[in-house]
């Protein structure tokens, strides 16, 4: 049975934009949970009915402004977002509508469980054999199916898994949200480890991110410091200035007296601090081989607000979060192995053409990737058509290596986190769970773009080799002898998805156009967000679309 | 109950030292455990045998060429310590000895459990009701006396604890190998947390990590990619070094392409990015303000080779590493309540006099607080009374604030970590475990010294309010309205412990004479370590009186 299914993904890194939104969707917040509201359920529904009228009318910001003025507004990571319910209805003398979601992504899944909170009637429609779209968590016996090619099998022991897809979540990402309110139990997830090395094509050998680190954070202040000093920033600086300025770069580079670097414990040791005082790791290398080196991507990786430190993981593997949702919209709701055919708008609803028949519903919701739904036969017009085709599917790539041991911990003593290098397995992931278990699993490349393409042309043996060659000269001969078993992805050649993520040329045009309904029809997913690949962003997506469509359905009259 | 006792202490900042150390133990190592060396014993004790003849015969630097020899030697983090085993025994004809432990602590638990492997006869005695030192977890119901003051009960929920002792740990340190030994399964915990605040007195409100964090490494990006930029740092730099230094730079600022740094959304998003792009925090203050806010502390708090981002934690309690040890002792073996009053050398022996009688013993390894052991009658001589008196105790102290709600993940986004301030807390600590749980604890202060001493001072009801006064600066009203328990513990006040660490003024002298023993009396414990606070100091230093003692028992006639 093959895993895979439209659908949106986490954790990749951001693609990038070309061009501003014009229709920015303004402050926004999560409405609390029954739990937190205190009492019971009457006065939040008063005030949710308040909230609704004022959302309708006045649009996100009047809303906002007037859940503030409620007490409900937290102090940061403002969501506006508030869930259809059924008492939505008991105004307008509206009911609920039929609505078939194209999907089992975690857009789609979305869709249906925010949508179903109100007794939306949803059908969910999925091609491939499970949900989950680009969220696929392999255990022992899964099959993984490519496009043109072989079958794997994942021969993992018990209690292995490897996320192939989605791997980790930022903090104010709503997927958190999404976890807490589905009780889906959350660990971190480690995605910057001060222990795992840093490799580039000079070196001889790899070095620890502690010591990369502490060199290129010294000789950076050094060479500040010394130029403060020299006053060359004088135009900058005042005296005052000058003196913060010297006290931050001593800190941030462990510099000596005379402001000089001459390496630090910062790097590590031969020999840990323990009875005696331990063996450093030696003097730095000079100013010109550091530079050289070429470790400064690496140690900025985590910087940006989506990579940043901690990241978290569903315990048990990213796959939950989507059984989740799949659980709470209702299995029987979510019609698998179900290939979508072609889409057509009638005046009074929608017809959805599939494998085995056809569906007619009051609307539709879009999820699958944008590429296939170009080639669907439909009556959305050309403009629709030519917007579907303008984001790019970029390729990407991921390899599950399990060992029979843990050397990485043992050995290296590296607990979660990954190894940046600048060959073509980009990464290497250790594992942020079963620390201290028998065995485990290590991501051994996950890559994107030229790479990826290179991987993903190859057939799972050549895979495998050429990344136990490249990890080999970071982890020496255990990284090939102690290998169990291993499944490599290519997400450009999975069924049902063809693709890593999409990238916008510019967020103009196709990308605005489809934020619009095409008649009856939404559109959602990761790819009309600016979270391309990460599940956040379908979710974000659902939001809207199920905002936009309950909105209409109350305002609609018959 | 009271639940304090004599002992060994993790995840304190270290404290200076102020002189190198002549007696470094040279390279160390674990031995492989039972389960990893492959098939039976046989080849194992013979393997033992060598390595336990050569470390006899030329020292622990000849052990580790040996044990390179026999490939044992991993490729990094190397320890050479091997644990007694009876086997030790069977080429002298000699038997183990009978030892007694003063100290439930974690390196008197760890001497009994090394000793234990050879079948030494220990026996723990142990002031306390309780073992584990300053390793403490309170949880609902426990009592926590104070010397000359008032007794405090935990009020918290079912599942809550609070670490008041020692709360994390380093990949790299030796209580990661216990937890491994032992089964204590481990958990990440959060250092550092791009999401927490930093504040610092000028502010008017506190600042994200990731937006001080932007901030500050943008200016430095710019002031030194500018100074480059105008050759000031020719003499130091080639045409090729500056292109490097620049490309770094501007990476690591996130500079514009004239290399200003305007800001950048690593700072954070007022909006994160969805189906919008996202509002960012907005421009940042100037150089100047950034300098003036003194956040440098706060950011660099993590850069040392003991604080480094992932850090460790076990499941459940900190307690659970010292409860392990305690089972495999062997609980029957260690002596609560038992309170020791003297200790004597004899020609054949030692005599130790305790509240309940005297006990003889072969050995005796003293792990109590240096200047507790200084004030028990011995005959161990002057030099060693002065050298235990030699270290200075230092004042610790912690808050654990139980709320009724995990406001700081509902409403801050802030999953574990730690928030940075120059106020008298010192620290905010979140909870690293319990995500999305309904309650849970925050550690309200954390602090040495000065304000240490200050808080210790005050009754438990000052000390809350005056924590909560000052997390109201951060938090706002919530952190004293949501207060559901707390409890606060001054390490200076604690029964049989007396100080949070101590500090050496010189690592000549007194800490050198009491790196011997004594006659028959060993001394053990984190105060004689190059790990003064930690766990694993305490176990470094367990290891190091146990494998002395073994080998004289292994060396001596009769």
């Amino acid at each position: 049975m093959p895993l895979t299914i439209s659908g949106a993904r986490d954790d990749l890194p951001r693609p990038p934009v070309t061009a501003p939104m014009s229709d920015d969707s303004g402050p926004s917040r999560t409405e609390p949970r029954p739990a937190e509201r205190g009492g019971g359920g009457g006065g939040t529904l008063t005030r949710r009915a308040l909230l609704v009228g004022v959302g309708a009318a006045g649009g996100a910001g009047a809303m906002f402004a007037a859940m503030g003025a409620l007490g409900l507004a937290p102090e940061s990571q403002k969501r506006d977002f508030v869930p259809p319910q059924r008492s939505d209805f008991s105004l307008t003398g509206r009911g609920a509508a039929k609505v078939v979601v194209l999907g089992g992504s975690i857009a789609g899944l979305t869709c249906a469980y925010e949508l179903g909170k109100a007794g939306y009637d949803c059908t969910v429609l999925e091609a491939s054999g499970r949900v989950g779209g680009r969220t696929i968590t392999l255990r022992a016996g899964d099959r993984l199916d490519e496009l043109n090619g072989e079958t794997q099998t994942a021969g993992f022991e018990e209690g292995v898994y490897f996320n192939a897809g989605a791997g980790r979540i930022a903090q104010w990402m709503i997927t958190m949200d999404y976890c807490r309110e589905l009780g889906v139990p959350i660990e971190t997830f480690v995605n910057n480890n001060a222990s795992a090395y840093v490799y580039t094509r000079g070196m001889t050998a790899p070095v620890r991110a502690r010591t990369a680190r502490a060199d290129l954070y010294g000789y950076v202040a050094e060479l500040l410091a010394k130029a403060s000093d020299t006053r060359a920033l004088d135009r900058r600086l005042t005296a005052e200035d000058r003196e913060r300025l010297a006290e931050f770069l001593r800190r941030f580079g462990d510099l000596g007296p005379d402001l000089s670097y001459r390496g630090s414990g910062r790097r590590g040791f031969e020999t840990y601090p323990g009875v005696g005082e331990g063996v450093p790791l030696g003097t730095p290398p000079s100013l010109r081989e550091v530079l050289a080196a070429g470790t400064g991507r690496a140690l900025t990786m985590d910087f940006g607000y989506d990579q940043a430190m901690p990241m978290f993981q569903p315990v048990g593997g990213m796959d939950a979060i989507a059984g989740a949702l799949a659980d709470a919209v209702g299995r029987d709701r979510i019609r698998t192995g179900t290939r979508v055919t072609g889409i057509k708008n009638l005046p009074d609803g929608v017809e959805v053409t599939h494998q085995g028949g056809t569906l007619r519903a009051d609307y539709c919701i879009a999820t699958l990737p944008p590429h296939l739904l170009a080639r669907l036969p439909h009556n959305l017009g050309a403009q629709v058509t030519a917007a579907l085709r303008t984001p790019v599917p970029a390729a990407a790539g991921k390899i599950g290596l399990e060992y029979r041991r843990r050397w990485w911990e043992i050995d290296d003593r590296i607990y979660g986190g990954v190894t940046e290098t600048d060959l073509d397995i980009t990464h290497i992931w250790y594992p942020s769970h079963g620390y201290h278990s028998r065995t485990g699993l290590v991501v051994g490349y996950y890559n994107t773009g030229k790479e990826a393409e290179l991987y993903g042309g190859l057939s799972h043996a050549d895979r495998r080799n050429r990344a136990l060659t490249q990890g080999k000269k970071i982890h020496g001969e255990k990284y090939r002898t102690e290998l169990r078993s291993s499944v490599s992805i290519a997400w450009q050649r999975q069924p049902h998805i063809e693709g890593g993520w999409v990238t916008w040329p510019s967020h103009d045009g196709g990308f605005t156009l489809l934020q619009q309904s095409a008649g009856r029809v939404y559109f959602a997913g990761d790819w009309l967000t600016h979270l391309v690949a990460w599940q956040a962003g379908a979710m974000e997506s659902a939001r809207k679309a199920v905002t936009e469509l309950h909105r209409r359905v109350l305002q609609t009259t018959s």
